[in-house]
């Protein structure tokens, strides 16, 4: 829906809440999408949202719910009444209705989760188990499934059993007695065969599957790898327990690349436009500050140290910022670089070493084009031919320095089971000024010493 | 695949082609997924490459040629004859054909179109036509439809007839007959109902589909919000002429993402790992070193024509690194956010003055602790409580400001219709050393007249 609609449907609502015209008004929230719901309420007054929030269907509203982003979500459960939410959860899918559950209070989870259908309880209980971010984590326990003995008219059977409960089916998955998955029928395959075939004779046996603990980011890219549209999810046995649906892989690329670049960028936590407390924001950013703070008081202090005549220490300092500055983006560019490729499994381990020696000579040529550069403005802005070496110089090694922590260190924290995205942004930066710092002073009081 | 099995399977592949085993090396290449082979193949030394792609099914080669990385392809392509390389083509989907082709040097790409089958051939030129990032531009020609007035039982045919041309259907849209779409009938849809039903009675009216000219972005944002695994593509009167199928949207949210995360480093182009040659490596990173270069110049004019006496200068400059630093850190903090909010279009255009409104609240309560950090630790360091309010309040001004800029330049690069992601990174960085070294000495310059 283009901005436009959506303001001119906002403004019809507010209309209508004055009018107090009820009827009218419900019709307009059942035809529209639930995501445009979502940010329509989102853009209204407070005493709007709890109003409009009320005319909506239970069905509706638990979608609504899911396309909030947290502020609202948090701001506007707070003031349903328990039932109301629970009827709302129950509405859920087990997947959606186990997210929830788990940010709410735990009084509140419990009075909710004694209130929702029994076997909706179970489930939602049986998912909470999982880490958030894991296969178990984001999979939904609603999906259609056969043995592969049955036929093909069982499986229409079954999906029209389930046609309430699962309401995306683009596959069925064929289980043994013994419930391990064993194969998977694309529903054009089950269209096109004769209701008396068998599921095993119909199926295709290699199926990629995923077990609850592996990590989001690999099932991720497991679909994007192969181009999947859902995954099924089994235990350690191989007995499949539940589904990732492709709606959910999109939200994990999404959420992994937004944490990349968060990191990036030196911001803890994820950080939506809907928080207003600056306080809090403030406290997001603040960690990555206080570090870059303290390693640049560091360099306050090396800068402190240096022992050399007044005169010869200011013209110094007018390339402190070059230097700061060459290093820090050198040193960005090839750690986005590595970071990236670790996260997008780029080449295996085995090209590690060639992507540090590939950063390696980018950094030596870089490095030789401003050295030359520098050593060419000094030599016509100074005059001077020796000094115009020692930063030359300096810049070289700050350069091929900074490229070198740059992507050894995200290896490193990747070998250590550490985010190599922490290693991006700030920490980067801020090692690498006191390393420039060391090698550039270190170099000019050699050259000093040397002029003596 | 596990790497483990990935580096057997090289192992054996690499073992058969020294025995000459031809037909033990063919049944590996069934045997695995076209991406896995993409993945060993890109491991392999180059001749070993030429030779194991020889032995793939055009069909099987086709898509190995789709999963890798474009320096791979590149010179692979390069060393496939003609006749080959066509059969390769006609395997693909037309989307795919197109994109390869439209990669390919003029002659070759001429020759290629002249040896594919005719149908093929229009559908590929038919592509061409659109830009590469458009909907239009990644669309597929491939997709079931059928007439509103038509039935259940006539579409299931339609897809029985289509089997082969297209691989994955999830839906059959349903279009009137001038062409127009009028709905969408999901396969579960279709399974469920009675063969007779007209697919006038069964279809979903509500579908969202767009146009091709599109920007593939906004094609990817509408299907993340509505959970659509496929997206129907029309023309200016709402003809049907194509399809978007959502493994095709993955890939642009990942290049999105990438295409972000590497401007904020300072990158130019796509930068894939493959990619061996230093010179290029070096082009694609040094405009934006080159940028910051001649900004930090500016620092240093800055820094040279500033008039105090020499060790006033000295004390002055120890701080330089921390202001560059934390007005950096701010402003890269402020504009990720500004350009991750503008790029996931979270909050309508109403939002933005409140998004800057936000920053500028942060801006203000960091700066505040900053300033108050810095006065402290210079007054209980050099024991000077004057020129620690300079500092103090240049860190204050500096953070304020970076803060400013990092959150506007992306705003009005947006309204101007540049992408904001190019002003994180190494532009914001650069303008904001400038502007904070400006600050810090203007202010310092102010505090030392007024000493004399």
């Amino acid at each position: 829906m283009e901005l436009q609609d959506r303001k001119e449907i906002v403004e019809n609502i507010r209309y209508l809440l004055q009018e107090k015209d009820v009827p009218k008004l419900k019709n307009i929230l059942v035809d529209t999408h639930p995501a445009d719901l979502a940010d329509i309420i989102r853009d209204m007054e407070d005493h709007e949202q709890d109003e409009i929030f009320r005319y909506l269907e239970p069905e509706t509203a638990s979608e609504v719910v899911l396309e909030f982003d947290d502020v609202t979500r948090e701001q506007l459960i707070k003031k349903i009444d328990m039932a109301r939410l629970s009827e709302i959860v129950d509405e859920m899918d087990s997947d959606d209705a186990a997210d929830l559950v788990a940010t709410l209070p735990d009084h509140v989870a419990e009075t909710v989760l004694s209130q929702i259908d029994k076997q909706d309880r179970v489930e939602v209980e049986k998912l909470l188990i999982h880490e958030e971010d894991t296969a178990g984590g984001i999979m939904a326990l609603e999906f259609v499934a056969v043995y592969d003995d049955q036929t093909v008219d069982d499986a229409i059977q079954e999906i029209r059993q389930k046609s309430q409960e699962v309401e995306q089916v683009y596959h069925v998955y064929a289980i043994d007695r013994s419930g391990r998955l064993v194969g998977v029928v694309p529903l054009k395959k089950l269209i096109l065969s004769k209701p008396k075939n068998l599921i095993k004779d119909v199926m295709t046996t290699e199926v990629q599957s995923v077990t609850v603990e592996k990590d989001q980011e690999y099932v991720a890219n497991l679909v994007s790898k192969y181009d999947l549209v859902s995954v099924p999810v089994v235990d350690s046995m191989n007995r499949l327990v539940g589904r990732i649906t492709i709606d959910d892989i999109v939200d994990v690329l999404q959420e992994e690349a937004n944490e990349d670049i968060r990191r990036m960028a030196g911001i803890t936590d994820e950080e939506v436009l809907q928080e207003t407390s600056s306080f809090r924001i403030s406290k997001n950013r603040l960690p990555w500050l206080v570090i870059a703070f303290i390693g640049e008081l560091v360099s306050a202090y090396i800068m402190s140290r240096f022992n050399a005549s007044l005169k010869q220490i200011v013209t110094l300092t007018f390339f402190v910022p070059v230097i700061m500055a060459m290093g820090g983006n050198s040193g960005i560019q090839a750690s986005t670089i590595v970071v990236r490729s670790i996260a997008l499994d780029e080449g295996g381990a085995s090209n590690r070493w060639e992507m540090l020696f590939r950063e390696f000579r980018v950094a030596l040529l870089n490095g030789f084009i401003f050295g030359l550069l520098i050593f060419l403005i000094i030599y016509i802005w100074l005059h001077q031919i020796m000094f115009g070496f020692v930063v030359s110089f300096a810049l070289m090694f700050v350069i091929i320095n900074s490229v070198i922590v740059g992507s050894i260190v995200p290896v490193t924290l990747h070998k250590l089971k550490f985010d190599p995205a922490i290693a991006t942004g700030p920490f980067i930066t801020t090692s690498n000024d006191i390393f420039g710092l060391l090698i550039y002073f270190s170099l000019a009081a050699v050259y000093f010493k040397w002029l003596q």
